[in-house]
């Protein structure tokens, strides 16, 4: 296997390859007896400053990143778009050009356009990581997914996983899909017919809109987060409907009568999309999801910021 | 004196014996040495990581805790309210808990719900130091308070302490009773009427609605700010009345013919509970309260962080 | 050449002597290698804690602060307007003094007030730096600019330089007119009629309307940014107006038939004050002056801070 990443960039789960994704989960095995050591902190990433370019709210994978490079005793400079230039009507690659030149070495970037961090890497010369954009990728939400399940399982390969959701408008359903793919799942897709892409079959995925028949089928069911805000949408179903017919409840994991491994990107909708019973059972593992994407996002940024360092040798 | 707390959370004063403020207050005693010194770091909470979760505005309190944080080289995380995930309808617990899932040792919450750091003490598998809890309490306030009056009396026990203000509402106020009784000072508390609670007295404190005869028997005033917010409420005189009435002025003070000492947790509003010329003479002991709110946290974050490492070894 | 500061504080360019300003300059060539080695950091600022206290939006300014702090080695602690106890009716000194209190060694302020920083230098007891006071001054932003026409050009004196905008309401402006002519510049302003002060002859500038003239006349032209949210202004005119007659076009510099150096404090209004085919051709240095921003300001620490040292031993 490979030593070094194909890419220079993650912009999202299509571009790498699968001994891509091997070589991350594999260095995020070892980052995570890291931060469970006594001494959480290396000193890998010393002398690397990296900016979060964060355009969209976001608490948790902020501070996942926050703390992964923090831990590998990178300088952080946080960068919110509220309360920023950008709302001065500056351009995208403006604002980036100008944290670039107080020389920062690495941007972290959530953008609610889709593409936004492809056009930048494309434009600015600095190495961009993909934390979210709009309803295209969220890879490193993605690779955590399936370390978690690599952590929980043995292996991803082989197994059957069903994302349960808007898969419309879901950057994690799509990165997932594409991971899960890479590394030899088989990816199943379920939600009200309204909220399924066309053409998903075309990425190799299975489809249901039936719950009971997709968690029956699979070894691991990843419940989608519902956006509330959607509730507005014509195509969206009301809350109870979409509860009663997607919601994961204990009644329903007991009636399958096998165990499955339950998973959740969080904030969890508690009594939407997931009942409490199920999400604080054993067979979550939604805080180990939380606790490995500190762990995943120090493999990315490790990975990344050598191939900077080597480089400028 | 014992070398160790007899709680593993602050929650409140309320559960704290007097030897663990005494132990809390000597603990201090050297850290406001410490930050004294020209060198003002301490290596005590390397590689224990804190996390600031402040669901409430505060300025001073914050940014108090994060400069002790700092100075005993922990690793700050910062979390607000507005801008996170809490606003997506997450609930306490679940935020709380994925915080932890990161690796997180030690939470230090401000929460408008009074109670809401005890639920949370019970619920997850962490220290929780209470930065103020809506009308409950404000712990590290008081022990800052007593710390003050120790450093500029001697001694808090035998001495007489009047607070003054809106003691209803006030979760200053019921954390420094607890505090001043169980060091052995007489309390007083003088205010309004209506914004005295009725049982007051069985927390063993005197109760005066005139502000003159207070500042004659005290030893030391401390003077509560006026939430202007309040004015709305119809049992809430009006501020002019209100600082007729108690607010604490040179002409108040030169009558009772012997010096006391005056404090005010802040932020001051001056010319209401308190005149600008009394604020900035030499009874004053407003800013020594800033400066002595740093060794108290210190002490605090400290005297926890043993019983972390204690538990784990 | 002095070996220090004449002043104890940077509140304008106006009380700075030439020497301060060579001294200051020389030092900012010192760490404009420092960042630009792979080890970015020096211990100069170790045990020194710098509160930025915003009380005024700013992205660059604030982002090239912390990151100057921080690779001097400084504690930093962050304070901005909104969310503050500022809200709460707190007096600017109170604030400060309260900061203060918690062993803070330097200020870096913004201030939407002219004259805030003198106001605060001359009633507490710290050493304050002025990072933009309403339409007064921003020192750092003229430092920068002249060390970016010193890099570029070799020297500031005996070139010409002239600066384009509203002119009135610009503490850039005025800052880099004093900074400029104390080191022996030839400065013009250029504007409509209107944006320019009646007086400014008195500072010994040039005055012109005409930015054809002025361009053919100058070395450097330092546009500055139009405060779009002026337009409601009835002094102002139309962005079509002003962009027709005073923003920078290719067009217009070929016509010059000689090379200028073309400079802008950012953020950029693209196609406003300046065209994109300016702002990023080789005449440009608009990214340099964000690069040693940075440098500049890590001399200003620098300085200030030596002061500091000096005077409690």
């Amino acid at each position: 296997m490979s030593k070094e990443l194909s890419v220079n960039h993650l912009l999202g789960i299509e571009p790498l390859s699968a001994e891509d994704i091997h070589l991350i989960l594999d260095t995020a095995k070892n980052f995570k007896e890291v931060i469970n050591r006594p001494i959480k902190k290396v000193p890998s990433l010393r002398d690397i400053t990296v900016a979060n370019l964060f355009f969209e709210n976001s608490t948790r994978t902020k501070l996942s990143f926050e703390l992964a490079e923090k831990r590998l005793s990178a300088d952080v400079i946080n960068f919110s778009a509220s309360g920023s230039s950008v709302k001065k009507g500056e351009t995208l690659i403006d604002t980036v050009n100008n944290v670039l030149a107080m020389k920062v070495d690495m941007v972290v970037m959530r953008h609610p356009n889709p593409g936004a961090p492809v056009f930048l890497s494309k434009n600015v010369d600095t190495c961009v990581i993909n934390a979210g954009d709009g309803t295209h990728e969220h890879p490193t939400q993605a690779l955590l997914d399936s370390f978690s399940i690599q952590q929980k399982l043995g292996t991803v390969a082989g197994k059957k996983v069903v994302i349960v959701g808007d898969i419309l408008h879901s950057r994690v359903a799509l990165s997932n899909i594409y991971c899960l793919k890479k590394l030899g799942a088989e990816v199943m897709v379920c939600g009200p017919k309204t909220l399924i892409p066309k053409h998903i079959h075309e990425l190799g995925v299975e489809v249901s809109t039936n719950l009971d028949d997709a968690i029956a089928w699979c070894d691991v069911a990843n419940m989608l987060r519902i956006q509330l805000e959607r509730q507005k949408d014509k195509y969206f179903p009301s809350l109870r409907e979409y509860s009663n017919m997607f919601g994961l409840t204990k009644e329903r994991l007991d009636r399958i009568g096998k165990p499955i491994t339950v998973m959740h990107p969080g904030p969890i909708n508690r009594g939407v999309e997931i009942t409490s019973d199920v999400a604080d059972s054993d067979s979550s593992i939604i805080l180990e999801q939380v606790e490995n994407g500190v762990a995943v996002r120090m493999a990315v940024l490790y990975l990344l910021a050598s191939k900077i360092k080597l480089k400028s040798e």
